[in-house]
């Protein structure tokens, strides 16, 4: 595998499972030329009259898709860690003795870690989505036959989009169908909010299969996915365990350190001029960002601000603000819990948004960049505000990127990071993969000190004035270095050998994940 | 120009504007065998971050998209005979000396006609979309210099699809806007419903404006127009006159015989098992349409029937139906009076529809063939049930298609119209421009009685016993000939000169409009 050094300065591919890449060239720098993906154009003829896609089973479904060796399938993970369908897809595909397929999720789980019999025994020839435990587990450690490919939800859609990744058959799991096809994911025993991430495979897809465990009369309303797009509708029992699919509710951190980190960042908000009527933030479900929305919405009250909008991963708690008026919209991606649910359902201002609208590259814009604030997490940062959100210092794969690398176009990127886990410093002298470049990263806040990146002169002035524990990220690291008993040990990896490479939201390659040496 | 015999045994041209065409080859039987429309690839790095995409004019706009001789420009009826903005922008064009562009509308209204200059001057060398009232007539009389093209809702949203009408700068007057383009209909002082005409020009146009009235900080909620396919947004004063964008009410017939031809379709419906729990029907917004509703009504209350969907056209007959419990949802795909436009802002059951979803023929199936009863018009119905809704019987262009030979496809057709009109019979021998196959138009109500196609014995059954005043299509013809005095007169056409031609919902051309002779 011939390596070439990118423009992040990071070793990658420029071949991988036989198909060129690109080597990241910068923020921004990479113009695309070519024209997306066009699907063949279908005719109404070859559909049923009377709207009835339904087909009486999965098997029957894949099979009238044509599944045979090779194929491009894709699932959605909507369902999260109570997903059962894609098991199914892959357990009916070694049943029928298909080899070689590529799996092409939005994101795996644990519950998917059954597959890596079919990875080994070449029913899967790779992964090409976040690999979150086992599964990224399997391929650092060189396992998997193909090279893995990591994708933020932005980056997916612009590979499907730009037809750098042809679907063959998209399933998608959906709690509620009617029979030709429209779908949503907020009402029925499975209802899980939105299943935006289908889009894509929707729109491009050449078969697109339907599971639904609550199909109700023609039209499904509201229609997250447009049955104009499906071929087949399945009926099944059970999409999946809905504690698993949904938590009932998220819950804040009670981690003394990680409520700082949640304070500080509220503060360092209001500090910069952020926290103003009609301003607008992004926050993930992770226990940080969640306990930083408390903190927040007492500074808003106290003052009288109301936010124009915020982006989720929805959770009760951004439903409570809409909810008293604190905020006028939530345009959302994943919801969390079941209070997201509900308001995704019942509130028009609750609003469901796709990775096209919300995070697509390679569109006429994306709402990313409107944003005023995004607070995300990371594994490791660098002292140049690199960050990694894929793996570990010790070199393992656990994460997928989400829209991670995407929200890193917001105006003010701040990254949420306790100094050290398990002992381990997170910030260091060079992230073990690299995910998102430092210059689009602002602010790092951790329980000892805020460092701003030294590009934001504008921040840095902001805050000149406050009481805030800024901190040069040097400064931070040494510290925790010091407490740690020094920098984290290199892993010992095999440089020759490639187990997944990470995409950057063009569609470039930033980085490569090398195979552990066990 | 050639002509050839299509199936449908009428003489068309084989390539018209410079544009190879395909003869009719029958219902479903021309199958399409390349791809869709691919779009060139964008990069949000071309797009300004914070979303802000507003230009000063529409004249900027214009010039920013690149507008220069032979382009095609589109721009949709959603403001009826109220629109402001399509003559605003040949009156652009003009000033800069722009020739030859073909304009491409989803409709023109008479307060188009102020355009019939720029035809004249070669600004505009002809139109493709409906021409209604004085363009039909300027264009009847050979006086365009292209050749028009017909389509219906479905058809433009097809031919835009499948790549056979480029169109280079689409302009979507919205009703509200945010700078990011995000738009919709239902909301600001020029409100008109849904904008979905819109939608397939937003999808693969190279450039996309939007014009608004009302704009709104991001997000627009809803949005019907994601503004990740626009590139400009301009704000005017005035998108148009509300009076004419909107009826502040739509009214019901008082003629007689067309009440009693409304009676006779409710009855008819009723008698044929079409009027059960979870029905369906679609009802557009002319005078004999709406006088159906109210009878249809009374019998679902009698019996306490509920429909499952109605497609409108949306009316407040419709909505009072929704708002009374009697129907589940409606699927709309044009708002024509103040109480529809009100019920789809409000009424989470009131769906915007697009002609995608409604119409499109070359998808995975479409919504029109899924429901029990359409209700339609025509202007002539041969003895075959052939049906013309483009021109008058003498020979005069005067109407535009609509959604009108997509709807054919529901399960039961209806076509109620007045046996004739101005003394002239309704029902000929052979229509003067064939709209619609007989073969799938089911049912003629007139006032003198109804016609069953003999095709359909499962609705001839059906009816059997009834004391409806079944009678054969010869019989009514027969009586309408001799009350008016004969046949109508044939017009005295050019049939070497086609002035425009009618697609079928595949593209396919289905007839052609012939020169009038002065």
């Amino acid at each position: 595998m011939k390596l070439t050094q990118n423009a992040a300065k990071r070793l990658v591919p420029t071949e991988i499972n036989g198909e060129k890449q690109i080597p990241f060239m910068g923020v921004g720098k990479y113009k695309p030329d070519g024209k997306i993906s066009a699907p063949k154009i279908k005719s109404c003829a070859d559909y049923p009259e009377d709207g009835n896609k339904i087909v009486k089973s999965l098997k029957e479904a894949l099979k009238k898709s044509g599944l045979k060796d090779g194929m491009t399938i894709s699932t959605h993970h909507h369902l999260r860690n109570g997903d059962l369908i894609a098991n199914q897809i892959f357990d009916i595909a070694h049943s029928m003795g298909i080899k070689n397929l590529r799996w092409f999720p939005s994101a795996s789980f644990p519950c998917h870690s059954r597959l890596i019999k079919y990875l080994e025994d070449g029913t899967i020839n790779r992964i090409e989505g976040s690999m979150n435990g086992p599964l990224g587990k399997f391929t650092t450690e060189g396992k998997m036959k193909g090279v893995g490919i990591l994708r933020s939800h932005g980056g997916r859609y612009q590979a499907i989009q730009d037809g750098e990744v042809h679907v063959d058959i998209a399933v998608i799991a959906a709690p509620t169908s009617d029979p030709f096809g429209n779908s949503n994911g907020v009402q029925g025993k499975s209802a899980c909010g939105g299943i935006g991430f289908a889009l894509a495979d929707s729109e491009y897809a050449d078969k697109v299969i339907v599971v639904t465990d609550n199909l109700v009369p023609f039209p499904c309303v509201p229609w997250q996915i447009q049955g104009n797009n499906v071929d087949y509708v399945v009926e099944v029992d059970s999409l999946g365990d809905p504690a698993k699919i949904v938590s009932g509710t998220t819950e804040i951190t009670k981690s003394p350190d990680r409520l700082l980190i949640a304070e500080h960042i509220a503060e360092f908000m209001d500090a910069a001029g952020i926290v103003k009527d009609g301003f607008s933030f992004q926050a993930g479900a992770g226990g940080t960002s969640l306990a930083f929305i408390p903190f927040l919405k007492e500074i808003m009250k106290a003052r009288g601000i109301k936010a124009r909008f915020v982006r989720g991963g929805s959770t009760k708690y951004l439903v409570e603000m809409l909810e008293e008026g604190l905020i006028d919209y939530i345009l959302d991606g994943q919801t969390f819990d079941l209070d997201g649910v509900r308001s995704m359902r019942d509130n028009g201002n609750h609003v469901m948004t796709s990775p096209f609208t919300s995070y697509n590259y390679h569109g006429k814009g994306n709402f990313a960049s409107i944003i005023d604030a995004a607070i995300l997490g990371a594994t490791e940062v660098d002292v140049n505000f690199n960050a990694n959100v894929v793996s570990h210092s010790d070199g393992y794969l656990l994460h997928g990127i989400g829209g991670w690398q995407n929200c890193l176009f917001s105006k003010c990127t701040i990254l949420a990071i306790p100094s050290f886990r398990d002992r381990i410093p997170v910030i260091v002298d060079e992230v073990t993969t690299l995910c998102g470049p430092g210059e689009l990263i602002d602010v790092i806040v951790t329980e000892r000190g805020i460092a701003i990146n030294p590009k934001r002169k504008d921040l840095l002035s902001a805050v000149k004035n406050s009481k805030l524990p800024i901190r040069s990220i040097k400064e931070i690291q040494k510290e925790v270095n010091e407490i740690c008993g020094g920098a984290p040990q290199k892993p010992s990896i095999d440089k020759n050998k490639v187990v997944a490479i990470v995409k950057w939201v063009d569609g470039t390659v930033i980085d490569s994940v090398f195979k552990i040496n066990l």
